[in-house]
């Protein structure tokens, strides 16, 4: 009934720390596990050793709120992603801060001020911008608050369609209406065979011309060099990425400089460690009292 | 009983429609007058044309939400700043956007895309940062919600020190206390004369070392010599300022390509010119009907 937790040092000892004082057995890194069969749940983002290794294992955690690295899975496993309120609000701060900087021109005011350039647009007003999440998950609802109150009217796209207050929400069968709409387009969907390059010319060209988007979803769902022709023409006035494809991004790549976008490297959120291991703690209690559905648990078949 | 209107057209266009809807008497341009004892309102920004010219004046309107260019006031006049929700909420967000950025790190990671740099670094969260607001007026109060919603922990000074929900809030004379946990800083202040050249070398000196600077009063508040010695020692780590000294700020000031520090060009807000002059009108009326108190009304013996 032991737990086995890989990733860096730093890590492990806070981990150490939660699960001593919670008196549950922890192993940390691979090299420290003695009797495989043993281990009954493993943390990790990207395991460093098969899971074939550990006979006894039936709950795998990702370490990140994304699992898309360790799909596919073997099917007697359950899979749980990290579910962390502070990632949750730190993402939803990124998005907060994106929109705010596309919808008030701040590629324009950067791009003017390493030029010396005083030369003040005229302010649009929020009330007047339509704002599109797509993937309408825990943060797409909490940006989606934050969003609103900021005077954003807010719409919504994900499979399920599900209501939220103050949200228009558009099912799986209405994405061309609710691209048609978003004067800011906002990626937090999960990477999924689905998702993936769906940023793409066809999307953008269904969205209004000089559109703004912002993605903070997984980088190979953004097809860049569409991105660059959309940021050509037009299509698209500007974007804030905080995932790329590749990444990290060269150094030497285009997107870094140009004019119209902005680029974070993978920094809308960082684990911290305790919410971390609470949260292990939390599934480990549930599978052991045999709950039905564990917290952050995968459906497997639709892979998020 | 007329009103006067300085300013560019454009606005005048739009303002001649709503006076015309309201059936109130408008002249915009003083080239216009021809009877100087007809004109008993006045709105303008800087006026293009002596206050005496009008025996008969009684209520200066500014076209802005500041009114410290139009001070002193001869003493028989009354004199009123412009209040919409619309600036209001411009700057509000412009505020908000400049804390997330300085509080994600934008500074560092433009610079870094500058040199094509994937460096991540770690994600502070909101809920461990305290932000102060100088100025807990109308567009303090909005931002104090805002920001408060988002996490962060606020306080706020002003000359009252009127208690605001969810802000901890100093008077006058406690000016020391606000600061020394002020992590960020957020400058709303009207400009008076003891306000002016407030943020400098000593003010800074009383912050949290690494404390950052939000500026969206009036660009005579702030030393800019000071700022950027402040910069260089580290005593405040980055900065964002919509207002500077001069204005506009010259095309080779060290200002414009600091890397701790970002400059937008008087772009918090703009003024609709609809909201504007409707608030006209409204200061119209109530001056008409002798109500004791306009809309946005001066108290001109503290100049806000």
């Amino acid at each position: 009934m032991t737990t086995l937790l890989l990733g860096p040092e730093n890590r492990a000892a806070a981990w150490r720390e939660v699960f001593a004082a919670a008196n549950e057995p922890l192993i940390t890194g691979s090299e420290n596990v003695e009797r495989p069969e043993d281990i009954r749940y493993l943390v990790c983002w990207k395991p460093d050793v098969s899971l074939d290794t550990f006979p006894n294992l039936e709950v795998v955690i990702s370490t990140g709120a994304g699992v898309d690295h360790l799909i596919p899975m073997p099917d007697h496993l359950r899979l749980c992603r990290t579910l962390s309120q502070d990632i949750e609000e730190k993402v939803r701060d990124w998005v907060v801060m994106a929109c705010l900087m596309l919808c008030r021109d701040m590629p324009i005011y950067l791009d003017q001020a390493r030029r010396g350039l005083w030369n003040t647009l005229p302010v649009p007003s929020s009330r007047n911008r339509n704002i599109g999440i797509m993937g309408m998950g825990r943060i797409g609802r909490l940006a989606a608050v934050s969003l609103r109150e900021l005077g954003f009217s807010m719409f919504g796209w994900s499979r399920s369609g599900t209501p939220e207050y103050g949200v228009e929400m558009y099912g799986a069968d209405a994405l061309p209406a609710f691209l048609e709409q978003s004067d800011v387009l906002v990626c937090l969907l999960p990477l999924t065979d689905s998702t993936r390059g769906i940023l793409g010319q066809e999307l953008f060209g269904q969205l209004p011309e000089g559109a703004m988007l912002v993605h903070a979803g997984r980088g190979s769902q953004l097809r860049m060099d569409d991105l660059r022709a959309a940021l050509e023409t037009g299509q698209i006035s500007s974007a804030m990425i905080d995932v790329t494809d590749p990444e990290p991004l060269p150094e030497d790549h285009w997107a870094w400089t140009h004019p119209k976008l902005i680029v974070t490297p993978h920094a809308a959120a960082s684990t911290d460690y305790r919410p971390g291991a609470e949260h292990a703690l939390r599934v480990i209690r549930s599978h052991r009292v045999c709950a039905a559905s564990l917290p952050g648990e995968i459906d497997l078949s639709r892979g998020y």
